[in-house]
């Protein structure tokens, strides 16, 4: 037996902001931007991109980073690692996370690149597709991890998209080998297509040996199984992990352990403006439900209720309480 | 005859960047925070402030370069003179008004304040409850200043919240002299009941004198004629201006000239999320029919139709083109 865990969930991930517009379809083409995905750019293009860009508004970003802020939303006790620089946009997404009722300890950097930034142009399809310079968030490494935090987390989520970066994937391996040693469990996002294309192996690695809990849109799991059958990688993934959810748009959600399989419809929305933190913030209903030993189906709906309000607005963080959303204190 | 103007419309206020979140009532309350209004705050008020501020969002702001934003989108030649600070907040607000459009000359302060920022506090009445930190903005001056670009528009259009900051009053009315030498049209906002029960003798100075176009809604142009009567307060206000717009909330606006009043009724909202920025988007829409010699039903439709789209989100900055939720194209 494990002790007691301060914390429900530790998310580990790069700490962004995002800088958000829309625009119409042909602005994708006339800067080389492709369509639905996250791609990594440097501070020139970066720069030259903000240039063009249209009004924008800045909210706090970051995958792992609007999971765990939903988290917290809903109730549960959260903490973040992830790395800020010591300047405005770096005091903004502190700001909100510690807002939102989350932990947060990385130090800021000092003197190096500034704060990570997320350029997100929404398409009237509320397809995000998103330009993303990491900045200082690229200097995350092994150092910044606070081992008592990771032992205290009763779940360590991460997203995938710390691979690209040698430091921030040995954090990441590391991290998962303290919480593994502290009987505590891991889980994982696959974060993006391309993501899992650059990683495809250290991924099956870590879903075959290393983690508990994982997450994955429809795309990423066949790409992760190279498969072309939905069920086929279902059938995989379960012999692999714990338990797996997986997203699947307006389809909703599958969730599997060992012995249930269960599928979410997702929660109808009015108007989808933008999907960015669609998966972040469903991923953020799943973990508070299994942080509660609530049921898969429920742990689903949760996830639904969260990822639709995110949708309904620009931004991946949320506008309305969650837990008033979906009726938590109703329950108990 | 003065000769044709580069643009349509110069705007001169604070420039500022809004950081926007969702509040409860009792909010308000527990930090003395006045409901509905403006408050001027220090650095170490608005540091205190934000810490306790729930996660929010950063658009760009400012009353008069809402406007200016407005005045673009609708497709009005425009410009702005504001403070900024040399710093990222002061970078997003200068991309924001030049991605809508407009011009932006003011050069950045250095070695100073930072970038103004504006905590505002939404409650669920979609009233906004505004704390200003002036910072950089009010460092704005005479010398900020540029003739030739005010001897260039058509109208120049001024915040009547810059009577708060000498140097930015000193500048208004220099502003306003070179525009009237110049054979141009100045324009004023009241901005905000509390500004214009600070500044009510001077306002009515350049009301009956200075001013050509004057912007109020029903609760300033009371508190500016100490009257009690809407219908006085209209009389006085059509003899003091050449124009003037007031409005009314859900109740629509009056727009009068010397030889017309019209009523104008508030655009259909389905939903009321966010009221920053109603009365800055609507002078947008009114100023850009002024500048094409509409009718003033017509002004006021496209005024209401714009601020309509403003408070159906949060923010102050448009998230839909215009141009085409009043359907300028289709008029030709």
């Amino acid at each position: 037996m494990t002790t007691p865990a301060r914390y429900d969930v530790l998310g580990i991930g790069n700490a962004i902001v995002d800088v958000i517009a829309p625009v119409e379809d042909a602005f994708l083409d006339a800067h080389r931007i492709t369509h639905a995905s996250m791609t990594l750019i440097d501070e020139e293009r970066a720069s030259r991109l903000y240039d063009v860009f249209p009004p924008a508004s800045e909210t706090s970003g970051g995958s792992a980073a609007n999971t765990i802020a939903g988290c917290a939303n809903l109730g549960a006790k959260t903490a973040y690692f992830g790395k800020i620089a010591d300047d405005e946009l770096g005091e903004t997404f502190a700001h909100d996370l510690r807002a939102a009722g989350a932990s947060f300890f990385t130090r800021p950097l000092k003197n190096g690149p500034k704060t990570a930034r997320c350029l997100i142009a929404v398409t009237p399809d509320a397809q995000r597709s998103m330009s993303t310079y990491l900045g200082a968030s690229s200097l995350f490494g092994p150092s910044d991890l606070d081992a008592e935090v990771i032992r205290d987390a009763a779940i360590t989520y991460m997203e995938g998209y710390l691979f690209d970066q040698d430091d921030a994937k040995a954090a990441f391996v590391q991290a998962a080998e303290i919480a593994v040693s502290a009987g505590r469990q891991t889980a994982l996002t696959l974060s993006d297509l391309f993501c899992v294309e650059r990683h495809r192996d250290a991924f099956l690695h870590l879903v075959r040996g290393h983690i508990d809990i994982l997450f994955a849109n429809e795309d990423e799991i066949l790409a992760l199984y190279e498969t072309a059958s939905f069920d086929d990688a279902l059938s995989q993934v379960r012999a692999d992990c714990r338990f797996a959810a997986i997203t699947r748009g307006a389809k909703g959600s599958v969730l599997l352990c060992k012995d249930e399989v269960v599928t979410v419809a997702a929660e109808p929305v009015e108007h989808v403006v933008d999907t960015t933190g669609a998966g972040d913030l469903y991923a953020a209903g799943v973990l508070y439900g299994l942080s509660r030993g609530l049921p898969l189906a429920e742990c689903g709906r949760i996830g639904s209720v969260a990822a639709a309000e995110i949708i309904s607005h620009y931004g991946a963080r949320a506008q309305t309480p969650l837990r008033d959303l979906a009726e938590l204190d109703a329950q108990g």
